[in-house]
């Protein structure tokens, strides 16, 4: 068990490590640490250390580790779980990798760049594209996440079905161990068979076994040609036709398919500045479709016109609108990533970050709404996602005009009702947010004791003292 | 550290797990399960045994865990760094999952495949091409490599490029621990973010972790199109420039591009039954591209004619034969796939496994050619392999004529030499076919304390009695 951290002199000791300006102990400078985007954690800690670099993260592990302090590594905040918010009265010392933000180089010809845990990923994808590259990571916190935080919550976003999640998108890591040992893993290798899988093993860990602090990231070529399809369609049982038409006609080529329920338009509409249906009249469901092509806007032209064709011939789209600039293309994005924060001005949302075998998506959603709607009658669901990872963001938002408090209050009892039919249908009950403090019992609860003992051994193993991050994906023993 | 076994009477409680029949003492049964393919390591045992089922599994791990009984676990026995071979004289027991052979399920709207570790590849590829589907692990040995020990070996082969090595292409496995408990980890999901990559841990362990019993495999849609290219150029600076034309032409669709050297195809059409040059005059180098379409044949024609164009009009093709037919295209992958085995009549050959970022290979190989040169002149290299993956296989063949005795004894000194020149590049001295026997003392040699560390103690965590595949990946403790 880590001792609460609130001697004096080990604070200066700590302090001494990054510079006092470095060191934040003033309440008013702690306070943006400990509270998280949707406000659902409140975490206190007496110490927001911010290191200039990996050889300040070892040192400060090593007194860490030394002293018995927990450590919470947080990146831009904008995790959904809780894993980087310091639990109340623990005396848990922060640790932000905010200034770890160089990108230690990029190499055009290999299409690798190694970039620090602080990177903001949107800087990431701006230097890539600077090279005529791309690096296809894309969340709707890019613009303040860090690559740091995705790496350790492994992020999925819009782009997972062609390029993969954050352990596909990373070749190798550099972390610092929970007694301040540096592990030099930054290989640049598409393929290395020399041992147990280390890299893995840190990514998604939620900075329970270590910290990364930088990352080999693989690059792409950047798109010749690009198409853009926003299409309404009768149901996700159509929707699921359309995907697998689109992943039959575009093989790799189809780089999103996202889903998308009437009412989740109609909240993005209405409360997103500058959104609009590029659709006249409403349909039931709509789905936004992206292909990409290597070889010219052409080809992707074509591919898109043939799919159309096929959809149409099999009587799978309502309408549809093709963007016919990148502006366009943007404002589609930008309706579908909008979509989570469009909930909040209707009152109370509780959320759901799931996924099931992708055939099971629209059994999923049947079976949900039926038990969710009986539950809470007028409850409005806005469900919505990465419909080709079987993703689903399954959130609800309350009664028009019910009491908000109340509504919030039925949050466990929902998740109750919503992960039983997930995992009856051998789903996920964090597809890409992670487990952190928010799911960590019921991960509990619902895993093999088998699989649990597995990963508090392999917790044991890397952090004996229990210093890193504290009850984030799994309890303390 | 496990006790050898011996005593007839524990011999016989382990054969009743599995039934007399498939519990094999007798020498001339146990021989084939001690040699390796490249009859480098030549092993013991007083045991082979052949399970029916997790279930036997499970109870021939508990009895193992029990008595301190080492288990070497073995699929279709064509791993190329004896990590499937028992040491002499340690009285371990080969586990052959062999009987594991079915395909349990096949789900073609899912498109996933729940496979046993016994299942041929070959076979694992027929059943998805029977309902449409691609498995696309391509191997030289598919007609006997087993699927248990292409996820133990985190197997690669011609494919990577465009699907990903087996971590990639595998959602879930069953696994029997060191101690018999099983875990069931046979999910579907393309997103699942609920504690530690366990799975990517046992693939790729070589079976010192665990007993991989059964894996959800990933299918892909059949390419509607295929276009196989082989073409003559100069260099491998020559073919490493094509290849990213190559990857900016056709993006994810193209799904293989291998090298070649002209000693190669001189080795391989004077000792491969069939197999002939498709174009008349000799080259330098070759490289092999393979494109693939989702939509049509006349897209994948399109793609590889705008190739050629580009090709052409940087002046870096010699010449080129593109596959007309099926029959062809399987011709010209037969060339590159018995590439190696054409080496043995031509005597003695010094085996090379090694990758480096994609951007050095034409520097790797000059320099590890001179290196060796200098050490053997007359030696005939034969480097050929994966060069979108940066994995070369680098084999030196004796000098025409020279003794191969004395030739073969310079492996180690040769390894020294080429993987010097590997490190410096910061490539991997083993790209796909892992570290078994055959590396594990200079993986210990080559990589940091802290890496090392962190492997002992994963193995310590999953296996602290030490029984499963002992002294392979790492020395035994």
């Amino acid at each position: 068990m880590p001792t609460p951290l609130t001697d004096p002199s080990l604070i200066a000791r700590f302090a001494a490590i990054t510079g006092a300006q470095n060191a934040l102990t003033a309440a008013s400078d702690i306070a943006p640490h400990l509270v998280e985007l949707r406000g659902r954690f409140r975490g206190e800690s007496p110490l927001v250390l911010r290191p200039a670099d990996t050889e300040e993260v070892s040192a400060i592990l090593r007194l860490a580790h030394e002293t018995g302090t927990a450590i919470v590594p947080q990146g831009g905040n904008t995790g959904l779980v809780g894993a980087q918010t310091p639990s109340p009265g623990k005396g848990e010392v922060v640790l932000s990798l905010s200034r770890l933000n160089r990108i230690r180089s990029l190499d055009p010809v290999g299409q690798t760049m190694v970039a620090e845990a602080g990177v903001v990923l949107k800087q990431a994808q701006e230097a890539a594209s600077e090279k005529g590259l791309l690096f296809p990571l894309s969340l709707g916190s890019e613009g303040s996440c860090q690559i740091g935080g995705n790496l350790s919550s492994n992020a999925g976003g819009t782009a997972v079905l062609a390029y993969g999640n954050m352990r596909q998108l990373c070749l190798g890591i550099e972390a610092v161990l929970p007694d301040g040992e540096i592990w030099h893993g930054l290989r640049a290798l598409k393929k290395d068979n020399t041992g147990y899988d280390l890299r893995d093993l840190f990514i998604g860990a939620e900075g329970t076994l270590g910290v990364i602090t930088a990352a080999v990231l693989k690059l792409f070529p950047e798109p010749a040609g690009h198409e853009t399809i926003y299409a309404g369609v009768d149901s996700p049982e159509v929707a699921l036709k359309l995907f697998r038409l689109a992943q039959d006609f575009c093989g790799p080529s189809l780089t999103g398919f996202e889903l998308m329920p009437r009412i989740g338009i109609e909240f993005t509409t209405r409360h997103i500045e500058g959104v609009r249906d590029p659709l006249d009249a409403p349909h039931p469901w709509y789905v936004l479709i992206d292909i990409s092509s290597g070889q010219s806007q052409e080809a992707a032209r074509t591919m898109l016109e043939g799919l159309f064709v096929a959809a149409d011939e099999n009587g799978l789209i309502r309408d549809a609108a093709a963007a016919e600039t990148g502006a366009q293309r943007q404002a589609f994005w930008t309706l579908r990533e909008s979509m989570s924060w469009a909930q909040k001005p209707e009152g109370g949302s509780i959320k759901h970050d799931v996924s099931v075998p992708v055939a099971k998506v629209p059994e999923f959603l049947a079976r949900a709404d039926k038990a969710v709607l009986g539950a809470i009658p007028g409850a409005r669901i806005v469900a919505f996602g990465h419909l080709g990872d079987g993703n689903i963001h399954y959130n609800i938002s309350q009664p028009a005009g019910a009491d908000t408090e109340s509504f919030l209050a039925r949050w466990e009892e929902m998740n109750a009702l919503v992960h039983a039919i997930v995992l009856e249908l051998n789903g996920s009950i964090s597809a890409e947010h992670g487990i952190g403090q928010l799911k960590r019992d019921e991960l509990a609860a619902i895993r093999s004791p088998v699989e649990m003992a597995l990963m508090h051994r392999i917790k044991q193993a890397f952090d004996p003292r229990g210093i890193m991050n504290p009850d984030k994906v799994i309890a303390s023993r």
